[in-house]
């Protein structure tokens, strides 16, 4: 774990650091070739690639590279910030083939392959932390994790209606009506696949890591293209969105502490209970003494898990943290329970530290983490203690589906996939308006969209000339892809 | 547990019950004289509200009663369903006072006060199952638990922000900014109390019914008009919609077994990884073998609570019931982590009945109950055995807010609250569209709200009549709210 890690994000408006000599990266984790670029080529973002240790805008590495459809990838890194770069990116083709389980694991894959069933287009963004070690295998591994969820189920995915057996035998004639009820379609199995692909790829990295004696994690955002839909996989904090002339569209949303909170504080239980509402017990009579044991009697035990806080930590959640002259006073709070706010006598317990702290991109996890999804992370604990993070964590991602086929896409529709350092200084409005201003005046160059990658990063490094003329600066790593989406429903159905 | 229960909801299409003769109603529930509404009346729906337990439509009790801004109510009673009526309701002025904590528990609070604090207005429906016991318990109850919650936050709820503490003493000079920072309104004041109600009311509930050696369980639906703005939360599948000239906008959400089945799979933990995917089992390697246990070590232990299920149920979801024949084959599922579809093999255990079974109004939650949120079902096992439901349930709502002084509220724009029988015949726009073609050809009628409230459970009848013409029929109990909210922006602004 390495030192400034708990500041990982700058705050806005934060002294400018010292720009920093460039080191040379050091990897411990073993480099792997990728292997599913089109051709031979490394992918952007892949741990060998080319990489200026300093706080400019770099040219992409893929440049003139045969990245699908021209997309367009930059990346910066910021030096100051940590000597290593915590951003990871893959992209490339990927290659479904007809597989019995277990028969073709040790041949390449995604390479361009005629005996395909489907082929699709994948492109990934890993945010680090705690080093680059969860990204670098993250960005080595999902694809391949990706592709083998896949070809288990790719005869469901090829079929009008996934059958209910992979065989194709009904065992019921009345199967494809059940099918058809539960509105099961070929899109599932994809989401499907993405779920378990990261959950697989989070236990891969555990698995490597605590070999190899490392640590860290990192944030997984996958777009993926096939049979003319585009699912977006995110589990963290970066952002994908979709950008036309009239129409700015979400394809993601974050997944941190603050939008995660009920979950995370329901893992530690139904307690506090009888604190919050003192008139509900009397303990005069022997009912009321049974009351608060009501509820935690009829939920289980299970979720009573104040271990995990070790006595260190408080679920609730205040509007600031509580010091020594609130004790006794009624102060605002929220439990697990409540989207909304209500008041509380405060006790000695609720001075502890909160398990959620801080406000926007500074709240943190025990004080710790910016997200509460993500890949890796398996050996992390809170600074001098043994209280672990993982367990609140999730690997799964939300994934959402654009389908393509449904738009009637024009030349300058883009997705934009980027690290939150991005969107820390540009909201999606404003990312719109750069696309949109653009691409238009830019038809001719055949390397417009990577072009765009770097005039987005470029605006949030705080120059007059940025585009915003707002001048606003982040300090984070940021990696960008701009894919055009334009001819891809035909391009992509490769069956 | 009454007979017949299992079957609450009837399946559409089924036969057609013969008329049963009218039975006299018998609540073992001690009734309480409800103390809420305007003048000295009962309440629509309360305990003691004349019905007539046969399938026809009734004329509401409240007919020409002082229903805060002249709401209508309608009910039906199916006699084949139940002899009793599962559907409870209840309405009324909200009147909040400033109160010490336990000062005047004793006193009438309900009744028109002038030294209130703050008016507002308060419409509940209750479905019941296993009887109407947790139903008429929480007509006659969650109104004060509101109201205990509500004047418990009273000062936050009429101060412009809420402060950080209830005296309004700041202890740190930057408390304001906290609050401003965390965005905290009024309005999330009166969410928490909601919220916080319901828990209180259910707890009462399970007092109660076990004191008096009772059953049942119901869901709630309450809407709430407080300051301009309608809040409407809402524990079940009951619904309330916005009927607008040019909109039908809903206001709640149902929770039932399928919209919450990840939240329930995962109660029941993290099972049955190396099942699903054996190839990432090897038996070979010393690592391997500690493979799955990666994932159950880094999740709190709580999580895996197979006893739940008492080795009766499986987790997973199909699309229908597997049988013997399945057995080895590759079918359709689904776990908890997943809102995609994925196949696996099928093993014996998997042939067990699944913890949420069937489609649709169908669904049921371990066989048994239809609903996934609630009140009451404290006592509730599956039938012979000792398997617990509540464990699955929840008792907090979801709250949506209205903000009706930013809609510039024309006369015919109402709200219409029901219970479940009336959604499975109608679709929110053919309710949307009886109540255009009803209201605005009855503008002298004084009592046209309720009589657009008994048209809507008319047409669930199946008469050749009906507005809709399509002749579906519910023979559930049906109970509906239509709420006019035309002006009612400074007339519940009592403060």
């Amino acid at each position: 774990m390495s030192a400034g890690w708990f500041r990982r994000r700058f705050l806005p408006g934060g002294p400018l650091p010292a720009p920093r000599p460039p080191r040379p990266r050091a990897s411990p984790v073993p480099y792997r070739r990728p292997r599913f670029l089109r051709g031979s080529g490394s992918g952007p973002g892949t741990a060998d690639a080319p990489r200026r240790p300093d706080a400019r805008p770099v040219r992409s590495p893929a440049r003139g590279r045969a990245l699908p459809w021209n997309a367009g990838y930059a990346e910066i890194i910021n030096a100051e910030k940590s000597e290593f770069n915590e951003d990871q990116a893959a992209c490339g083709q990927l290659c479904i083939r007809r597989c019995e389980f277990g028969a073709e694991e040790d041949q390449e894959w995604l390479a361009l392959c005629s005996e395909e069933l489907l082929t699709g287009h994948y492109w990934a963004l890993f945010d680090g932390h705690g080093g680059p070690a969860a990204a670098i295998l993250a960005a080595n591994t999902l694809h391949s994790c990706l592709r083998r969820q896949l070809e288990a189920v790719v005869e469901g995915v090829v079929a009008a209606r996934p059958p209910m057996h992979l065989s194709g035998h009904c065992v019921c004639a009345s199967d494809p009506q059940f099918v058809e009820e539960k509105g099961i379609r070929a899109e599932d199995l994809v989401i499907g696949a993405l779920e378990s692909a990261f959950q697989e790829c989070d236990e891969v990295i555990g698995r490597e890591l605590e070999a190899s004696g490392q640590v860290g994690g990192c944030t997984a955002l996958v777009a993926v293209s096939l049979q003319g839909k585009l699912y977006v996989a995110n589990a963290g904090d970066s952002r994908a969105i979709l950008v036309r002339k009239d129409e700015v569209r979400p394809l993601s949303s974050e997944f941190t502490p603050e939008t995660e909170r009920q979950r995370i504080q329901q893992l530690v239980g139904v307690l506090q209970r009888e604190a919050v509402e003192p008139q509900l017990v009397s303990p005069q009579s022997p009912e009321a003494t049974r009351e608060p044991d009501l509820c935690l009697a009829s939920l289980p035990k299970a979720f009573v898990y104040p271990e995990l806080l070790a006595g260190e930590f408080t679920r609730l959640e205040f509007p600031r943290r509580l010091k020594g002259d609130d004790l006794g006073q009624k102060v605002l709070f929220r439990d697990h329970h409540m989207r909304g706010w209500s008041y509380k006598c405060v006790e000695k317990s609720d001075l502890k530290y909160p398990l959620i702290h801080g406000q926007g991109r500074q709240a943190r996890l025990l004080g710790t983490l910016a997200v509460s999804r993500g890949l890796g992370d398996h050996q992390l604990r809170v600074l001098d203690t043994n209280i672990q993070l993982k367990p609140f964590l999730l690997s799964v991602p939300q994934v959402t589906v654009l389908d393509m086929d449904q738009l009637e896409l024009q030349e300058e529709d883009v997705v934009v996939m980027a690290t939150d350092g991005l969107w820390d200084v540009l909201s999606n409005e404003q990312v719109a308006q750069l696309v949109r201003s653009f691409l238009p005046g830019n038809r001719e160059d055949p390397h417009r969209f990577l072009e765009l990658a770097q005039m987005l990063i470029h605006s949030t490094q705080g120059k007059d000339d940025g585009p915003t003329g707002e001048g606003q600066v982040s300090y984070d790593d940021i990696s960008v892809f701009v894919i055009p989406l334009h001819n891809q429903g035909q391009r992509s159905d490769g069956h």
